[in-house]
């Protein structure tokens, strides 16, 4: 065995493969290179890479986003986090199936910068689908108004790449009935890994709190598969 | 008399200035034109602008963003709200102060347009701070994480633009004790007057509410004067 | 004219019945007593206060609680804001319609503490229908577990006497699909006058104006004419 | 051994107490009743009581609420999960501590009611926080106002009981600068319970949460020891 890349849904998986009593550092050879690229959290990626640097097995941590169509299109991006030399070990074979290979620094890092990143982006989410639902309820037409945030200070990913005003962009979820991107679900998992993240950490996130909240209301009224940005519609439906 | 333009702190300030017994409706020969710049709500901008109609003054709503900097510089940006031809009338002279001059639709639009987008601004703000020091708390360099947010999806202006995290752009108030720029109690004000707009318009804006409370907490820890993007000062301290 | 009562809808009827041209101010003997009944802000009670008081007109404002079962049975709860004379003359024309006539301080502070009041019961109705729905959903019997609160630090009128969960009470909106009662609309009518006066005291309410936002789209969602303890149902339906 | 009661600080000391390699299961005889009076999350307190029933020890969860006073007087309430002979197996045993021993139904359920209940206590006694500071910036005297919201529909225990307004009730943390009580930090930590048990059930707690965060950042700001109605400094201090 030469090395090991593990995909999988949640801390528990990931603790029972690597740690369990069949697992993978009962059965690695001292040197063999670990990549644990499951979204997690920070606390258990380090726990685990801790005991695998104990069985001399370097391991990182590589969170990937860019959803299934990067995926296809080998554009993914890995956020990396392990020692500098861990790191240039896991490069070139992470660099076969993304474009984007990011070292976030130790070990674990990877997480808190996904995690991060995706905590902001729910949040930015949500405040564009308040903007644009706001502005045309008081009268603008939604595309003059995007095209005004998105080149000014409101302007974020979710406004000028990803806007969920559905006819504001075409190729987007919002253009086709919130169907494939990132699924709500997938976002709530994300915020719960973040806000349980700052919990532990003992900080406040007030609005990532909320947006974990307003997620999971979404989620609960029956659209964890439909597109993240799908959460406009609870802006929207009345 | 040319043509009248007005800047004034508040909703009552226009319609006194404009409507009182000596206001300028009063004085005012038809066919004036009619530019206020101040930052209002959109009802009142609306009520302002039919009753200088009905007296033969074409007028539009002209608020404006960008700063004292921006005004020093000529680079203002005008959202206008108003009719077409009051809106190729009021250009050339906006012109003179400001760099973008963009029309927004009807009267009141360009007040849309600017508490709408400074909503949006508010509550990115706010998730970028959170975000940042979050990942800050949980590890991550600063910069390593802003760097990694602004080629992804939690990227926006307040990210990559004005990030309030100490150190890690240059020349932003974040980067010289929050001096400078754009004061938080004017967020707050504008905060306000989007939040109003919402009550009014029977439309909910759970974020942004929660923003304008966090903003009114910050204001009165005593933060009032300095920079927006001192909010993060929120999830410094302890 | 011996005496004049009003009870209105919102601050804007009270100052054009009041103050406007034809109004009671314009009409009214030197010393005849105004008691407005009406729930509206405080800042316009004491401003149209002022004005009768300048034409020689004691003026009390008594807002009124207990719903149209308390009108009928002549239980209702004025809450009177004045002075202490103008009480005094105001008291037995308000006992022939209600039970319990609360003398609340100077003029405005019956809406004060009407609205003050009405957004703690908000808050701790939401609070009741997310502990009950809550305790369900981890196994609990809602009247066991309401037992449990009504007899221990969590209890609150909410739970124990206007409980939301169906089934839990007899004789209240929750056992009868929320019909009759307080309606969710004048809840948030009540919610939107506490935020209004918090914004223009410069005051924060955080939860106070998060139920606002969640009345505003249970309103939204088609319930506003339900009882305002219906607000539960945000987070029974999936 | 006749039988064991254990009050530890968190999940994973009451999952090592009882199931760890030195554990009380592996040393207790068939039959032995366990009490275990922690205050965890239900799946853990689940989770171990169900082992404890494979090796044939009656086991329940008995989380008490009533602080160090009540302790001390012997009027602790105890909340009890577990079969019905289970409980009665306890009850004598929770009498000679205690007031109130009371059934909550099966295992687990003693920390849904503790959690459920001081999650609505906390959201109860901020409503009554920004309730009193509101009504009293707005120009009422405190105790005129907490004497109507105490026979009215906004009364709760927070507000008749345990007053977070100084100078109103005698006798309370309020009158004393906020010493003795049940700690801000303790109050978190339940906080915190309660709204992981919500995510794990999938279920939205919109105040609960913001709750939770209220808490986080007052205790950031030095309050973490002080009585947890101590969070009205959050809206006096200026």
């Amino acid at each position: 065995m030469e090395l090991v890349i593990t995909m999988l849904p949640s801390s528990p998986h990931v603790r029972s493969v690597y740690l369990g009593e069949y697992g993978v550092l009962k059965g690695a050879a001292p040197g063999t290179p670990l990549i644990d690229s499951s979204t997690i959290d920070p606390l258990t990626a380090r726990e685990v890479a801790m005991d695998a640097k104990a069985k001399g097995c370097p391991m990182v941590d590589a969170p990937v986003s860019g959803g299934v169509g990067g995926a296809e299109a080998g554009t993914l991006t890995f956020m990396v986090g392990g020692d500098a030399k861990d790191f240039e070990i896991a490069r070139p074979v992470l660099q076969a199936m993304g474009k984007n290979i990011v070292h976030c620094g130790g070990i674990g890092n990877g997480q808190v910068a996904k995690i991060c990143n995706n905590m902001m982006l729910a949040v930015e989410m949500i405040a564009t689908s308040e903007g644009m639902t706001l502005a045309a309820k008081l009268g603008m037409d939604p595309k003059v108004f995007a095209a005004i945030v998105n080149t000014s200070s409101g302007r974020c990913w979710s406004s000028d790449t990803y806007n969920p005003y559905p006819g504001v962009l075409e190729g987007v979820p919002s253009s086709r009935g919130y169907t494939g991107g990132f699924g709500s679900d997938l976002m709530l998992k994300d915020l719960t890994l973040a806000t349980d993240a700052a919990k532990a950490a003992k900080h406040p996130v007030m609005l990532g709190a909320l947006a974990q909240q307003i997620y999971q209301k979404h989620s609960n009224d029956g659209n964890g598969p439909k597109d993240f940005s799908s959460v406009i519609l609870q802006y929207m439906k009345q």
